[in-house]
């Protein structure tokens, strides 16, 4: 997983995005090796000497005890605190336990967070930083490609309910974000494959460019390739960094990120997070791209171009055949929390690059295209 | 506890301060017979028309369930929630089960919450508000002393945990806080007592003439007389909003608000929280002025005086011996957030109106003088 300069035989892109929040701008830096260099990066944009390195026991076993000894030899005084890997852990019991650690570890005021992990991780110990003594700072250090290109950037933290994901949190702006792309290449092929899936997002609702050069480059990412990782991550983050710095708390605009979001989560819970959250956005946005079309608000050919992008991910992430219970996904559907009066919203998009915005950033969809859509992911892509 | 224009026989004092916050800028409106008039209040400061109204079984039955009615016949959508009375409801707990019973509602990200009732009301509901789908509105309705000078204004929101008071919660700035001195003739005279005790505060701390207005008006406030009640809590929520306003988050000079906290908290939770809030913070005060005084940062004379006004309230309270246990107090101290490198901090007045500050708004203090001057809480006034 080191870096390889001779077979690259130059050094590997990377540089800085600034991200505008209310409390202020927020680096995201993004490179090769900066796991390595994480004090001196902690020194340079945080100003605390305690810390709690929170992640998960899979993490924790490649990185986070390394990362904790190096941390401590730079004279930092570490808490270092690990819960079960995986989405099921995602809840407001992680948060009470790791919350309480830290009051047993007497962390004060004076202490801040690094959250070392995917998603989950950077959601959940965001959210534990976000309301431990009412907020302490939190350094996000993402180990997966969703949370390098997503969660980790804008500030959402939160845990998933009973009644869906991610409906419990706060907005807490990061101190930091690093990004260190060798990290990915020891993560299973299957998660690599299922971020990637949810990363096409970007480029499908934002930035055409952004999509084709994934279009391209899709074999180099699936296979870790760190250069073209690096490339893809900094040019993903920045898109990102620009609908964030436009709207933190997703009032308006940011609502653009949530495309596929709407049916992928209901998707993710229906099957009880059997389904990876990547894979299920993945699907979600065939499906919204397909209700788009029906509708005429999408240019048609929309749908399967991105299933030419997406379908080699998803089975790569070993996603064959979609086996849930359509009547579980329109219960989740109603609970949605981007919903208005009750009824769900949906980012749709009149072209790759480009979403369909009329008087708002989402639309509502008649239930029985929603099911219909819903209904032919199970078939044949 | 209605108006009363024939002994007053003109209109009561009232009026609206303006909060500065990161978010914008809120009010508090202060008059009698505002909780008559919520709905109108509402439509002008808050734009949502589904609501979560939630308050304790105590509060509900006194005003909770005629103020819902008289939402909904001015076509809101209520959802009524309330948990059982007292600081024992003020966890995690009824944090998740409030928010599940708001999923369970299906209200969405339009919605709002009213918190109406006491300190554990206006924090835990305003907790639910900040994270619930990641921050909704919340208007604060206030129906004790303490609620209405403190704890609604500034937007602090919180929940008690093992380790003790408000250690988890967050920043969350309401749409605009409603104060209606009319309701506290429906307190039970030992909580007004407790919560008057703890108003002498902001006069203590921050405004001398403040002080000395209490110290005349005592008599009449403790007999919830409305207009002298009016008149006080505008004054004393200015002072708060003034220190607020320059300092959101607590860096720096809000901190001077927690005088008498540091140790009135640890006697709390020491008590297993039988001590009152209020009049814990009233004890802290006299603590902490008695240590001032000793280390020579205090006028002499100012503990007594403080014990002049504050011991009447107290005895009132009800709280006549303090029963609790020095060792309990001191672990409580260890685990307070105003903590430093493990070290518990202290605001020390220099004179009634002003505080001693240094380098920084609160003092590190000796072991053994905290100690003695927690002994002698025990000991006759």
């Amino acid at each position: 997983m080191s870096a390889d300069p001779v077979r690259t035989g130059r050094s590997s892109p990377g540089g800085r995005i600034d991200v505008s929040a209310a409390a202020g701008t927020y680096p995201v830096l993004v490179g090769r090796g900066l796991l390595e260099r994480l004090s001196d990066l902690l020194a340079e944009h945080v100003e605390v000497h305690r810390l709690a390195l929170v992640t998960d026991d899979r993490v924790g076993r490649f990185h986070g005890e390394r990362v904790a000894d190096r941390l401590r030899s730079a004279g930092y005084d570490v808490t270092y605190l690990t819960f079960p890997a995986g989405e099921a852990s995602k809840t407001r019991k992680s948060w009470s336990i790791l919350t309480d650690e830290m009051l047993d570890a007497g962390l004060g005021r004076d202490a801040g967070v690094v959250a070392l992990g995917g998603g989950v991780t950077t959601d959940l110990a965001g959210f534990v930083a976000a309301t431990y003594l009412r907020g302490v700072p939190v350094v996000q250090v993402p180990t997966s490609h969703l949370a390098m290109i997503d969660a980790s950037v804008g500030g959402k933290t939160g845990v998933d309910v009973r009644a869906g994901k991610n409906l419990v949190g706060a907005f807490h702006a990061p101190a930091a974000v690093v990004v260190d792309p060798d990290v990915l290449a020891t993560l299973p092929i299957e998660e690599r494959a299922s971020g990637l899936a949810e990363g096409v997002k970007h480029g499908a609702a934002l930035d055409r460019g952004h999509f084709e050069a994934f279009e391209r480059s899709a074999a180099a990412l699936l296979d870790a390739e760190p250069d073209a990782t690096a490339a893809y991550l900094l040019d993903s983050i920045r898109i990102k960094a620009e609908v964030v710095g436009a709207d933190e708390r997703e009032s308006g605009y940011r609502q653009v990120l949530n495309f596929g979001h709407t049916i992928g989560h209901a998707l993710e819970a229906a099957s009880g997070y059997a389904l990876r959250h990547g894979s299920a956005v993945a699907l979600g946005m065939l499906a919204e791209a397909e209700a788009g079309e029906r509708l005429g608000l999408t240019e048609r050919g929309t749908r399967d171009r991105l299933a030419s992008v997406v379908q080699p991910l998803l089975e790569a992430a070993g996603v064959t055949l979609l086996d849930v219970d359509p009547e579980a996904v329109r219960r989740f559907l109603g609970a949605d929390k981007k919903a208005r009066g009750g009824r769900p919203r949906y980012v749709l998009l009149r072209r790759i690059g480009e979403v369909a915005a009329g008087e708002a950033w989402t639309h509502e969809l008649p239930d029985e295209l929603v099911d219909d859509v819903v209904e032919r992911l199970a078939g044949p892509g």
